[in-house]
């Protein structure tokens, strides 16, 4: 902030109630002071053509016309960074929970399959008393339920593993990313369909040309799996699922399937190609866990992070928060490399298997520090140092790690990505 | 849904675990018997050509690349209907609560100015110690807020005071929208500029052409008013006040200024002309209500609504509540123009000035119906019907139109406005 000095005649001649007169001259004096112009120029009009993309003074050009459907500021620049089988939220420049659903990430085996809605349908079929085919039309008009929730890839933060890879929170946490699903419940669909007595699992499968399948026990996913056609508002985007997703709340996203297309029921899981060269949790005795579906406590500081630089002076510290198991419970935060812990504020409300914002007023002094903040949900489970993650997995896993992140904060005024 | 019939072979013969085979015939048989095609059309490769919008089997070509900043489905097609000052949001189209920001309603005074955010500068000043210039990043740097809210304009459903105008329910009621917004407190900048005693209104002014002003008691906005930079995760849209929006819980939208660049403190309203001229209510003894800032409790049926067909049979009768004295009590809905009432199911989490998302199971026998909502807030305060309202208001006013709204689904099918 700036005081206006003593020719910046901010407090004009107005006097209410007389009239709200818009002084522009008045603002505009003041504006010029910070700008560094005279305010002659600011006023002269031959500096505000009608063509330019960002007039010196907005108020004295008409402003555009309402849309149909509207676009961000050409100034914003937030995006992904897509390869060729994923892109990762920018958390970095993210506020709140809620993930713009143009900034959610993506992580496809096939790409982005285009679908008519109108031809879509889903089949549910195998050990059911009715085979079923159902079109978006009848999907939407069963009962409808609406949850915010995050979906996290298993292979979030998987490069840490092997050491500080990210150099930014988008690149060591970008695979998450939460919205607003509304869908049909899944167990309202497998009730029409009627299950026989020895179903126990469902396989679900995608319309892209990765087929991609992946098997789920069904007393786990029968009472909080929803197929979602509308997140955030409106319909699915297409790297989304449009138009149905499965999303089961808390499990890794593989188990999302996208593009959905086929459930079947059986009474054994399907050794799908997912679930065996891939998404198992290689243990440092050589033996894989398998369906290892829910992702555990985890938190991380988005601003400071890596990449960015700081100034000496109050920082608000802030992060995100979740837990596959529940409600996050406390978050606490380190400036001295988990020496000592303080409780951060936690935004309401608190969702379960939701993103929670947490937030820290913190007064940085300048010297070298080391940042991290720690989940506890609601089961108690408390979120482990890298230490005591690789103590128990080992480092040959690609997935759930969900260790503390550390940022130094260097004299320098720049962020990194360390591991302590 | 449909049954797949006898030739349909969706008990394929997959056996688990041995594997889990995308079996793409028996695919695409079972969708033939749904398309109306024999399983060879589909299946013939002419059928589906690589250049193809949308391939008859999705799965059989890879698809697109993931990208940095995502667009929806060439399939959808919600969007405002924009006129010279205001576009409408289309709650026919959306789930959940949160309102797409592409889809957010606008009504603006002088157009969308164009802001360069590094340029843009907050001033306070008037009935301060320090007055004081803030640019966005220090903005962004104070601590900050995020609350889920609705912004509704005080002339969302003006046109029913004359009659059943709206066609549907985005002409009715698109004058109102949610996000998540987030930003510094007020009363954190005016602590930086330190209030003088006699300081008991602010005036808030834009950015655009019309320079929109509104003078605000402080007693009522010191506690909650928010200026947001941020909208359902990112940065603000130009269209919601890019770089910098006043937000005040459950107060008319016209309050919520956009482009926010100035806030001046005095000893009395400013008496704008959208104070004077504008945004008061005529009553029936010729006398104008001033500064009637709280939205009153209000619901609506979303759908079926206006402009829809619906089926005999099981329908789902979904709607948005709110108030803006805090949180949604109880939705009711009735059938029989409100000869009787039931309740309604609120989703979770029931917010304070938020939309609240609230769901009806219906059997529609196909008889001409009546259907109403009727939203208690927690302070007791009850939706009028529209006889109340006209009877204490009478039909002059144009804002603050919050009756009971009524559709009729008559034995055609159709969906219509009426008033009852």
């Amino acid at each position: 902030m700036r005081v206006p000095d003593e020719k910046t005649p901010v407090s004009s001649e107005e006097k209410p109630p007389d009239g709200s007169h818009v002084d522009r001259r008045t603002w505009l004096i003041g504006a010029a002071s910070v700008l560094g112009a005279t305010a002659g120029e600011l006023l002269a009009p031959s500096l505000l053509p009608a063509g330019e993309p960002a007039p010196e003074d907005p108020a004295r050009v008409p402003g555009l016309a309402p849309s149909a459907y509207g676009v961000r500021s050409r100034f914003e620049r937030a995006e992904r960074v897509p390869t060729a089988t994923h892109s990762l939220t920018p958390h970095q420049s993210l506020h709140g929970i809620i993930t713009p659903s143009a900034l959610h990430f993506e992580r496809h085996h096939n790409g982005v399959p285009i679908i008519d809605p109108d031809r879509h349908r889903l089949l549910i079929h195998g050990l059911v008393e009715r085979p079923l085919f159902f079109s978006m039309d009848e999907l939407t008009r069963f009962p409808s339920v609406t949850r915010t929730l995050f979906i996290e890839c298993s292979g979030n933060s998987g490069k840490e593993w092997k050491g500080p890879t990210g150099k930014t929170v988008q690149e060591t946490h970008g695979l998450m990313s939460t919205s607003e699903w509304t869908g049909v419940p899944l167990a309202t669909l497998l009730a029409e369909a009627g299950l026989k007595p020895d179903a126990t699992w469902v396989l679900a499968e995608g319309s892209d040309a990765a087929a991609m399948t992946r098997s789920l026990p069904l007393k786990d996913v029968i009472k909080d799996a929803l197929l979602c056609y509308a997140q955030n508002g409106e319909m699915l985007r297409p790297e989304q699922g449009y138009p149905l997703r499965l999303v089961i709340p808390g499990w890794e996203g593989n188990t999302a399937i996208k593009w959905l297309r086929r459930l079947k029921l059986g009474a054994a899981p399907f050794m799908t190609r997912e679930e065996t060269a891939r998404y198992t949790d290689l243990m440092p005795d050589g033996k894989a866990r398998q369906f290892t579906f829910v992702m555990e406590a985890k938190s991380v500081i988005t601003s400071p992070s890596g990449g960015q630089r700081i100034e000496p002076g109050f920082v608000e510290i802030r992060g995100l928060a979740w837990s596959g198991r529940g409600k996050v419970a406390t978050v606490e935060v380190s400036t001295n490399g988990g020496g000592s812990w303080q409780p951060a504020q936690l935004q309401e409300p608190i969702l379960p298997m939701c993103h929670t914002r947490f937030r820290f007023g913190w007064r940085w002094n300048g010297d070298d520090v080391l940042l991290q903040s720690r989940c506890t949900d609601e089961t108690g489970y408390v979120q482990p140092t890298r230490a005591a993650l690789v103590a128990a997995r080992g480092i040959h896993s690609s997935y759930h790690y969900n260790a503390i992140q550390t940022w130094k904060v260097a004299r320098g005024r720049q962020v990194t990505n360390v591991q302590v």
